[in-house]
């Protein structure tokens, strides 16, 4: 019941797409909280328990800890329930869990490209999804029916909904999410290691640019080391190749190649008109 | 009179910080525009016409046409005139100006640590400079009253003042703006380079991290080629320790040492933390 499963609560219930939220999490506090918040008709620690009977579980939580918690649900869902997930990454997840759906309930992965740098059940809100999409990455023996259930679901919350091949997801996310971030983790902690005096004017002046990159390198540390572990080939890859972009940049700077800078910089505004005319830059 | 220019007008006359506002841009269209938006009492493309008589000028352009406009400005000043400019980077324009100085009116130099993506006269507003600091880097033999005018000047535009040294200005802001920048142009760049479907794709689903980095990467190339070449020694030193500090993730990432990673990532928060502590998170 972090972000996403406490935003995705009160969108249930704003828009009722559901007849009875069940919530769980293993957290007592995280409970406590989603308790007072009213975000859920029946609120519990136990996996088994708060799946029991269930005709549709979504799990948000750590990437690789999904399979785990898929195996747990499974013998407890109804015969016709479907299982779908919120994970960054699909390929590891998919890759362990294709052949648990053939026990009964049907599992459809799924990735919401939504969030925020928060994360606890009082950082959810209702429109966190609005607008933005939710790719799913079902295998070729899903059923129709059960797809269409999470595609309802989430066009229900918001989103729009696109069916990708494992592989592919996870090279595109390996490329506007997980590099970016893993940028901004290493920029914020060169920050953070220069002398004290000299870090403290860094946050003291801090202008746009490095304070976005902060912004970014502050999410859940847990959630991203799951992602890195996940993607690893996907990100090493796509790193290789942002080193050789900055090394041309690097390059031009040193031999001071105005032209080349600038042809550069130039283009890369392209791909931000690309990002407005599709309506996905904020 | 583009986004800090016309941001100035603004506030400016929101404030009555001036009796009357003179509007310099050598672009007769941008010239028309901030006649359209009634941003000053009289508006030329003539340096020379524009700066006759007044006793307070304000050069926000390119920072490598500084020095030239600021020759070009001295001869029409009063003798008492302060000018000052508002570039991102201090040493070269400082080290070309020091002496010009002595000639008759006073010259300090500031940046205002404030901006957004968008540049022009219609991308003003007058809160822009709102809570953020402005950094002036007067020489040693500057006068009182002419640091206490410009002070005084940037106060009621809503910024904090503050005084430094211009070498240290252009490390500081090598790592908080000017590295950052760079990064983002790069990575933009990377996802440019993809084969036409993957980038579309790209952006298609552009997740918060790429999308941060567009944004960055779609300010103005003219200005920044400017900043790039001005401060070079600076972002290529603290470029090579963002490079080793990228290594470290990517040496962590390859032997999947998530002890290593996780820690990096849980200092990078950090530094987030002392931004909201200081209020510049925003």
């Amino acid at each position: 019941m972090g972000l996403i499963g406490s935003s995705l609560a009160r969108v249930i219930r704003k828009n009722k797409i559901a007849e009875r939220i069940v919530a769980i999490d293993q957290d007592a506090e995280v409970c406590n909280t989603v308790h007072k918040l009213g975000l859920a008709d029946e609120i519990t620690q136990s996996v088994v328990e708060g799946v029991k009977d269930s005709d549709f579980v979504l799990i948000a939580i750590p990437v690789r800890s999904i399979p785990r918690v898929i195996e747990k649900c499974l013998p407890h869902l109804m015969p016709e329930a479907v299982l779908t997930d919120a994970g960054s990454v699909k390929g590891p997840v998919f890759e362990k869990v294709k052949n648990l759906g053939k026990r009964g309930a049907q599992i459809i992965p799924g990735h919401p490209v939504a969030g925020t740098e928060n994360s606890g059940p009082e950082s959810g809100f209702a429109e966190l999804f609005e607008n933005r999409w939710c790719i799913l990455t079902p295998h070729e023996n899903a059923s129709i029916g059960a797809i269409e259930k999470v595609t309802a679901f989430w066009e229900a919350s918001g989103s729009k909904v696109e069916i990708m091949d494992v592989s592919h997801h996870d090279k595109i996310l390996g490329i506007t999410s997980h590099l970016p971030h893993m940028i901004a983790f290493a920029i914020v902690n060169t920050a953070n290691n220069l002398r004290e005096d000299l870090r403290r004017e860094v946050m003291q002046y801090s202008a746009s640019g490095f304070r976005d990159f902060t912004r970014i390198a502050s999410e859940n540390p847990d959630m991203w080391l799951d992602i890195f572990l996940d993607n690893k080939t996907e990100i090493l890859d796509v790193l290789q190749r942002f080193k050789s972009d900055l090394s041309l940049l690097e390059n031009a700077l040193l031999e001071e190649d105005g032209k080349t800078l600038w042809n550069i910089m130039n283009d890369s505004r392209k791909i931000r008109e690309g990002l407005i005319a599709l309506g996905q830059h904020l």
